[in-house]
């Protein structure tokens, strides 16, 4: 090809100047052509063409987003530390061993990291191994805590549902050897107070107890060792309907026809402290010890939430199974009703946006002796949320503000920089949050422009006349009225005026 | 052994169990047996014994450590804010070809993930690479932004002294053309504020720029081909000798003794405006057009950083190079000059704690057009900032909260299980941070210890008198006062009393 040639001959143009010790410049300059050269042949260091993204499953958040993001992230955090929890951070990738034998089925979606010598590590999968990991390492047995972090999953993604490979979950944890669901109705509490405070519309937090699902299994004739994999077919429900569920449990998983039946009436309960009183008068089920265990503490956890005024959102669910293989007792996730959105026609169904459960033999796995912490968390996917919020602001043209600065020192006239510069630096040291523009002669009407753009309420503008006079003109943005201020008392100016804003 | 017979003995006993349809609490018991045995054996799954740890160069952040770390933040972002940055956030990992040829010599430290199908992924190195990422991908050419996030790099870790694999950057950069150094000046007023803010002690910036160290490369003799490796041998200046670094560019790089020498005497010059002023009229240097350019803005800046009041801790430091491959324009570094810390005997020198510069080409590389974007930034290396916070604390006994919890909710007497939870319950809906433990019948001493320890300055008693008259007693934990209270007024009282503390 001729343009490869042409590349060679500009690139050997660049080794003689520099074997010949050339000018600097004249260098640069004949590099740059070159790279440019390259570039436009696609010829990128003999490989494939660049390309400019980022990973499959993730994204970047810009500043809209984050504002956003932030506005979730504190309504969170503020409800865990009104609980009383401390917060915890550890490393984004374990020992894969950490990971290993705790999820199940969905371990294929570890992203391990590639071998270059030293320890095998794997990106972290969800934040509870890590807390039971730390819980286990240090020693500590007793613990409130949150969590919020980036996971990892190698899922197929589903961007616009808020499904990423890389998301955030924000955990908050009950560790220790407690009286029966205490800490288990304080979860639910969370969950329905952070639902409730982010405004999301209608929600349910279905709650079940592994220990009920066994006891059903077993009362169904499941044989011990299909529990687990019947259970993965149960938690398919929220998404597929029975007939397919069945087909799954008795074609691929072996299961009888009739206990699959059983267990379809079953798994169509959902109710309250009736059905609970219900269930445990069922003459199979009571008559199952695991059973009994779970439905009582279901109805003791039920007198709570009760307490708490908040079993009118709680439905007891006898399909809720939960994928995960670490949870032992109470399981449970939040469902947003419909998205409640005036803007959007069809109510789009975005799933769970909380989950959790009772994970009692998860420490146990990590302590060298087994010595077990009894645990209980709850997760909250923000993901999803982030998408409803983000699609409403997109609908509602909310004006959203990307930075907090409150003024923008500005000059009427040119060969001002010198006295804009010092300006901004008594502001900045006196803790106001000031802008100016990289110029050094800007326009005015650039200058109001910018904050226009940007939400900057106030302007201070030097000018020659008021350097003499010793006050600066302090114009707000918006109504566009200007008084002059003394200037040692401008910042106390500037703070009255934005905290009005 | 015999150890491993009995193991084997006790899975059959648990398969026999399984298969016969047995008792799950049975099933459960033994299953937990032959686990606790394999353990003690040390044989899980044929494997090696488990190490529980997190991986190497790594570490957890208890509460105590998490609470100086969000102190640190929280004066550094508050900076960024105080300047007007938005903020951003990227996926923790790249397309391995977004870093490659972006780092030089330090490339082989970036680790990469395996190779699982699909792309090819490698952990972020620094937050610099995917902002100018960013800004290509999404065409901006104009932005001032924050990112505070963890990087990634597989050095030698030296944990005392605060050197991770996984450690957090908090980066602030200004993307534009804009009037020379008004930007790159404001960058070294942001480190200024900081590190005065966070009280470190005394501390220096150096300053140099990369177009007067090309100059003065080529003035002393450098061919331009080795350009970058002498710089990689002069930024080492900092941590050996020059007589080390010396021997290195003639012995291992095979650079003229001569062309060292004089490289010798411009390294150890530094000063401020005078030896700008000095170096502009050298006979050699100011002949070299990059090295004039270079010595005409740092004139420039260090007028602006007289209107900043900071030249004072700014030092002007011809043995500054900066490792990173994409630096064009002015760089600097910020640096401890002894750890202040009257009870620690030896002054630790932990070296860097802030850096940056100029990268005007960087942002070019990902454009498929080579448009540049000029970036000026600075990153603030907080793990030492940490460490020396950390052991400072640790030296000083202060004790620090981990929690923000206002009230513990307590019972004088028994059976009051279900009025805790109702008046917590209350506390929580109307935003107060309360916790309560999680007996059903815990001891009043138990409680108030609860207290003490954690730091919880008030306690609200549920008791049976109080329940009649409609009162809840309210005691000052430090003082011991008690006072009944209203249930009504109950929040008002709390906010008040807290707000006090």
């Amino acid at each position: 090809m001729a343009e490869e040639a042409a590349v060679r001959a500009q690139a050997e143009t660049v080794r003689r100047l520099k074997q010949g010790n050339g000018d600097p410049d004249e260098i640069a300059k004949e590099v740059a052509k070159l790279l440019e050269m390259k570039s436009q042949l696609g010829e990128d260091e003999g490989k494939h063409k660049f390309v400019l993204k980022t990973p499959k499953g993730t994204r970047d958040y810009g500043p809209k987003q984050m504002a956003i993001r932030e506005r979730v992230f504190n309504a969170i955090i503020s409800c865990f530390k009104r609980h009383g929890a401390e917060v915890i951070d550890t490393p984004v990738f374990e020992l894969k061993e950490t990971l290993t034998g705790k999820y199940g089925e969905d371990s294929k979606l570890i992203y391990d990291l590639k071998d270059q010598g030293g320890e095998l590590l794997s990106l972290r999968y969800d934040l509870t191994v890590p807390f039971a990991r730390y819980l286990a390492m240090n020693k500590v047995t007793n613990m409130k805590r949150y969590h919020v972090a980036k996971v990892y999953r190698r899922d197929n993604p589903a961007m616009t549902r808020g499904r990423y490979r890389e998301f955030y979950q924000c955990d908050f944890d009950i560790a220790g050897q407690f009286d029966p669901m205490i800490p288990d109705a304080e979860c639910l509490k969370i969950v329905h107070e952070i639902l409730s405070d982010l405004q999301l519309g209608d929600f349910v937090i279905k709650v079940n107890d592994r220990r009920i699902l066994d006891g059903m299994f077993a009362v169904c004739g499941v044989p011990d060792s299909k529990f687990r994999t019947i259970c993965s077919s149960v938690d398919k429900l929220d998404k597929v309907p029975w007939e397919e569920v069945r087909s799954e449990m008795v074609g691929e998983k072996g299961l009888s026809p009739e206990a699959a039946d059983r267990i379809g009436e079953y798994v169509q309960l959902h109710g309250g402290l009736d059905l609970i009183e219900r269930l445990l008068q069922d003459p199979k089920l009571s008559q199952n010890k695991l059973a009994k265990e779970g439905l009582g503490d279901m109805k003791l956890l039920f007198e709570y939430l009760t307490l708490f005024g908040i079993t009118e959102k709680v439905s007891f669910d006898l399909s809720l199974a939960r994928g995960l293989d670490y949870y032992t007792g109470v399981i449970f996730e939040a469902v947003l009703l419909h998205q409640e959105n005036e803007h959007v026609e069809e109510p789009v169904s975005v799933g769970s946006v909380a989950g959790g459960g009772r994970y009692d033999g998860l420490v146990g796995m990590f302590d060298p002796k087994g010595r077990k912490v009894p645990c209980v968390g709850v997760s909250i996917g923000i993901e999803r949320i982030f998408s409803i919020l983000e699609q409403r602001l997109e609908a509602s043209e909310e004006k959203i503000r990307t930075t907090e600065t409150q003024v923008l020192v500005a000059s009427a006239q040119k060969k001002l920089l010198e006295e804009r510069l010092k300006l901004i630096s008594e502001l900045w040291d006196a803790g106001i949050k000031a802008e100016m523009l990289y110029k050094k002669n800007p326009k005015l009407l650039n200058q109001l422009q910018y904050c226009e753009e940007t939400g900057i309420p106030l302007v201070a503008i030097v000018g020659e006349q008021e350097l003499k006079d010793g006050v600066i003109k302090l114009r707000n943005v918006a109504t566009r009225e200007e008084v002059n201020v003394r200037r040692e008392s401008l910042v106390e100016e500037i703070r009255i005026r934005t905290s009005q804003c």
